[in-house]
């Protein structure tokens, strides 16, 4: 503390009054955490209007397309949903607790499980190599969901971990490296602030938050260890267990991590970090899962789903029609490009470490996609208008940089030809290109935009299958 | 046996001889059965030529599809191949000897593998609902592989079948129903003859099957149970163990199925019943396992294949490339029925009970196409000529009662247009008809033939994917 | 069978009448045994009258105590009895249900409890030396109670033996192969006819035993294959299931086990070979467990009963109250030697293959008392009286072949002597000594008997404890 | 804090600086706990001078004899050691490493033995009836050894206790209840300050203890909790780690356990509670395991031994002979008595939540002769003579308050008399009784002390077995 420079404090209490006989006043622990600070000009002060003040990294919305990984004791049981333990222990739903009966002996906890959680066909590169055919840019796996259990061996986690209990192996670092091995995928990290179970959550949640034992010595520990083990460059927080950000210290946390952590130049976060804070506060916006606006959305966005339409862990008891087919799935991404998004596409591996066939089939589609198509969807902006509205599912997005639209038709006309209502097209200028295939005649439209005449292909001779991209340069 | 009737005997000895200290010979035991026939025309008789003279029941020539089952303890495991114990006890082959020391306790056996053979997702009625989406007219449930262990509660296995440890379940008697209330699905089932390790059949081998403890106490009872309980209208026999049929008594067991049996009146068999009965004696010929012959075979025959390339059972190391694609798929079913062969396509569930999603999404999909073109598959005969032999991937069958000609598409053809080399057709009387879609022009071909010509079809206006057919009519 | 001896046929058969539909009387088998032996003079024949004439092997009477093991699965649930699988299944006592439904899965089945059946602490080094510790001369280890689970690989009991599952070892053959290391203890097994649950045995009891499919491929060929591979020289039957010695073919086996087997000139069987048979037929008389008829029995008859009072079968449940004192079990041996009786003392080890440290105290405790005792045990014979019939506790044993008669006082008396009414004494001639310590003063008593003098002991030189003998020499 | 009152304040603080690039002094968190005690005359200082003045509570040196019990997830392995972990993993020692070797999953590790931690058998009610029936007068429970399991559901331990994983019951819960329930016994509870693997008490060791994540996190919680929640009448520390007192705050916690806790006025703490203060500071000494002076000490002391001499937690590889006989059992308790001692006898329950019948068998006569002879245990005083120096294995107790010097004699006399030789009598004075007997005769003896004439007893008179006591009065 030699350092001679200006500092700036923050201190955060806690008192813990003792129960003592008598209700005498005569023993009183105070714990505390105060904060230091260097504080100098251009850097990002612990308030919401500081650290929302900081500039979206550009990499995150050229990316366009990543990789949502759920992955945890869950996914032992991995029947109904990655919320098991809550629904059985806590919602007691019939469903679950019925399994649990029929299938565990009567005293058989979810602890139990984590000893199944075996990993032995895990295999990181296997992993990237499916993530990067996929054309995902970035990838986010569930470090800690609700549960608690943290896929690297946490030392604030003891024997609630993947190092001490289940795979025994650092479940973050092999995947962290793979991606890196890999590159051109970046790396980001789930984080759930609270735990369903945690007594010393439920002490402090049953002290109305005034204690903040649990994020003192779990969470906040724990997220300076993420970054600074494994510095990803998505922090994707989850899971404010309704408690405000004073009590988990987001802005504390997130001005060291946009002014002092090794990733500050690059990280993004989210705006999951408190009871108030989503659609508000932090980095780009998820509001609700599977949020789809349907327009477009000025602040930058992420829309996470999942393959399997019912859960974001895997389940054993997902049929076919549970799975989104890739028809749905593209379509996904490019409505949810056009309106600014970024897509999160969640997939769930299984207690052994395997990334399911169809979960596999449904990624290496969408990078066949991604390769005829993907320069609409990569490094573009959402255009002035995000779907025609005359012609159904055409969807626009645009490169300011190439003087290029793309208008993406989510069906291939019966006709032989498309309307185009919204460019503004100029004769002899406006030149019209399909994806994959080359340049295409078109013809004004009355009373505006044109109709592009589209060639007769055999099934074969289609670039591509799902959507296609009519690329327009001279237009606007 | 007072009912008088002309009997045939036939009496299999076994001999015990006891080592007895001095050699002296004190003690000898026989065990013998006497198999009493009431013999009267008509009936067939335990010698393989009044076997192969029995006609084969006209509905699995016209059946053409169905679905092979490979289910067991290997399902547990569920690692390199259903022939993992082999593999592993007694190949010593070094993937599975690394596996099992990797993740298994020292003194672990194969037989621990039992217990957790849970199937708590089992439904059969979830399975039969595939089946019949996926246009199957039967299946074949392996009731019992090479390891020995019974799907259903057999007494001749006791303490090693699928009742009394593992499932805890009749799997035979919960498929066999859901199949039957099912309806329009044929029931089959597989039956090992030999087990790798069975002791009785070791000791058998020992003595060079001069012995038959094993067929007398094991397999035999087991087979009448399995037929006499089931009823099953396939009956594929595998698994000689390079004993001759004599020691099964294989010509014995099936002269009663086709005279007395239940369901002797329809039931199919296989021709592996013995060693060197393959390809020669029994029902229709399997050969070996994925046998395509690729030319027209008279006798009927049966291709019986995986959609996992690699494994009859379910394996947890299978990638999605290892997956046949759906265009495979179809191109083996077509290629199989013009040369006169049934395809048989194997799923292998999983230990917990379910047909995972990849192996339904082909399944459905096969579905799909047959609804189209099934006209074309079921009920069918090879027609003369099995492929064109001027344009190629075209493959032809017939229905003569219908004077029908269908030539099968593997390809879309790009330039609009396909010539059928091989029908005879006459201007006036030859019609064309893409199945799905409506007549065609055609156009006589020169030196023979015709050229046939197709519409111009947007994706979604096209019948089907994959493959495509031409019923041809007044051709010949 | 060119031995040209004179034969004598037995032919036992079987008739299998298959269900056939429409009640034809179409097929029937009939499996046979045909016994053919060779008939000579000398030699015993499989009836009860030529079987019950052999004479008793001397050794067994000499040896006058022995130790019962029983060992199994029962060993893994270790509650109750070894009773456990029927008292649950069978008999659905309260006890033995709650106890699954507390602590099991729901569909646990007893088969599940193999695999835990480990022995990892098994070592019959350790165990023989125990035995011969306590003074035993022979033991009798359960190869196979009624659970039907063998501790040997029998390969008529495939996957439900200690070779394939559990311990995954011959157990039979460690404990043979030690105790015959260990000299001066002879090899005793256990065998159950009958199997509680074994579906065999169940069909042929519900056919009331007109078939025998069970005692021809499971119980007959274990037993040969027990006697021939370890040799055994007490063959301790048990378990008739209520079926006749015909269905067992008990005097078919026993005849060759008096006659051919390699141990036909020592071994020693008891009683327990079919229905009604106990008490009359076979070698030794067992009668009831726990047999002890208080008064001088003139055919052999051994005693067997357990330390553990409420239970063979180890029981974590049973609390030191359980177990018989040492006091008791002296008293015991000596008042079943002197009327007449062996004692086979039953102790059960655990699961993992420990003889607990409480069964290994009394033993060792029963095996110091002998150190000084055994003259009046061993090789003794029951004397004209058996129990004096003044002083209360004094029991009698004799050795003609050294003309002396054995006092066994079950009490110190407090009052410095002791009246034997019994014994007929000569001033002179008789001699009394207590063992352990030396000559004692006697003097007549009245109106017959004498009384003998005790010395003052303190604890320490006291040459015993529990029980104490006066030999009588030149007394009748 | 607004009671008014003179306060002192004890501050401790954790620095952690975050490794951050650059390696500028940007950031520092500091964690401290500031202690503010209600300061006035009466009360304990946290200071080792104010603890070590507190007056020993006076029941402990009268109760003289207390069981020890260890149990905890070493019970499940129950090999070896209760060390297990720690030679397995820290030192590798071969047996050790063989034993998991030969048993487990080559990935095993000591964390996966806690599911099979079960306690299905555990009934407090039958410990204490078995402690009660041992004339103990408290029970110490390991309720977290130096695994860091705690046996009750810690909310500092989350899934490492046993009410969320193991016996998913509140073990210590159950027996202090039990205790309570019993009467006559007072609960004593046992802690083990530091953690062999506990990732922050590694932390902090790494930093020479210059930070205190551990103590504060996880330590100090629980010994509050343990205090508030069981209010145990002995709390046994262990385990410092070779940290300092300072490190774990032993004078502060102290301070509250004598000052404020509902425990104050009876609880009694030993020495273990840092580097250094073994045999100095605390309560009473234990110095080490085993611990035996052989003469008087002035500070109270305690002997905790064990029955199984290797170990503390229960050994199944445990023989007989490892068992300390009760003849030596009860030698040690005269001659931890005679010196001062309290004797705390060890016993390890089973993973499954048994007392052996071997230790119960131990306890049971331990208070049979406790029957006789506890009128020279309890509430004793040392004598100025310990043993007497002419008669060998003759120990001496005394009771002022009665004037009543105690002679245990550990040997019987053979020569009907004993010598002894420190107590100076009086003729007409002096009285000497055979407890459980009745008065006896003496005569002095040369050149001092008495000579004993002894009953002529026969073994059934005796009043006891293995020592018997002489108490005199008149004497000194």
């Amino acid at each position: 503390m030699k350092c001679g420079l200006r500092m700036r404090a923050i201190l955060m209490a806690q008192i813990l009054t003792l129960p003592v006989p008598g209700g005498r006043c005569s023993l009183v622990i105070v714990s505390c955490t105060v904060t230091l600070i260097n504080f100098s000009s251009g850097r990002y002060e612990p308030t919401w209007e500081s650290i929302d003040s900081r500039p979206l990294p550009e990499w995150f919305d050229q990316a366009k397309f990543g990789i949502f990984i759920h992955w945890g004791v869950f996914s032992v049981p991995s029947f109904g949903s990655e919320w098991f333990w809550f629904y059985w222990q806590k919602q007691k739903l019939k469903a679950y607790v019925d399994f649990m009966q029929k299938n565990y002996p009567p005293d058989f906890k979810y602890q139990d499980f984590a000893p199944q959680f075996t990993a032995e066909f895990f295999d990181a590169k296997e992993w990237t190599d499916i993530f990067a055919a996929s054309g995902a840019k970035y990838i986010v796996l569930t470090t800690k969901h609700h549960e608690g259990f943290t896929l690297w061996g946490s030392k604030n986690s003891w024997n609630w971990n993947a190092v001490d209990v289940g795979p025994k192996r650092d479940l973050v670092d092999e995947v962290a490296s793979a991606v890196r091995a890999q590159g051109g995928i970046r790396l980001g990290l789930y984080h759930s602030l609270f735990e369903w179970f945690n007594p010393l959550f439920e002490q402090d949640a049953a002290n109305l938050f005034s204690t903040n034992y649990f994020p003192t010595t779990k969470t906040l520990p724990e997220l300076y260890e993420l970054v600074l083990k494994y510095k990803p460059e998505v922090l994707w927080s989850d899971g404010d267990g309704n408690a405000p950000d004073k009590y988990w210290n987001s802005t504390g946390f997130l001005a060291w991590l946009y002014n002092d952590s090794p990733v500050r130049d690059t990280v993004v976060t989210n705006d999951r970090w408190g009871y108030g804070s989503i659609g508000k506060h932090g980095g780009y916006y998820t509001c609700c899962d599977r949020y789809w606006p349907g327009h477009l959305v000025k602040h930058k966005w992420e829309n996470c789903m999942t393959i399997d339409q019912k859960s974001w862990g895997y389940r054993r008891n997902a049929s076919l029609s549970d799975y989104l087919t890739i028809e749905k799935l593209v379509a996904t991404l490019v409505e949810t490009v056009s309106c600014g998004g970024n897509l999160l596409m969640n997939v769930g591996p299984t207690h052994d470490g395997r990334i399911a066939p169809i979960f596999e089939e449904r990624l290496r589609q969408m990078g066949q996609w991604l390769k005829v198509n993907g320069g609409a969807i990569y490094n573009t902006t959402a255009w002035r208008s995000q779907k025609d509205n005359v012609t159904n599912n055409v969807w626009y997005t645009s490169k300011p940089q190439e003087k290029a639209i793309f208008a993406i038709l989510l069906e291939w006309p019966d006709n032989g030809s498309v309307i185009l209502n919204e460019p503004v097209v100029t004769k002899g200028q406006t030149q019209v290109e399909l994806l994959g295939h080359g340049a295409l005649q078109w013809e004004p439209a009355k009373p505006r935009g044109l109709r592009v005449l589209l060639p007769q292909l055999s099934f074969k001779q289609m670039p591509c299958q799902w959507a296609w991209t009519l690329k327009l340069t001279g237009a606007s």
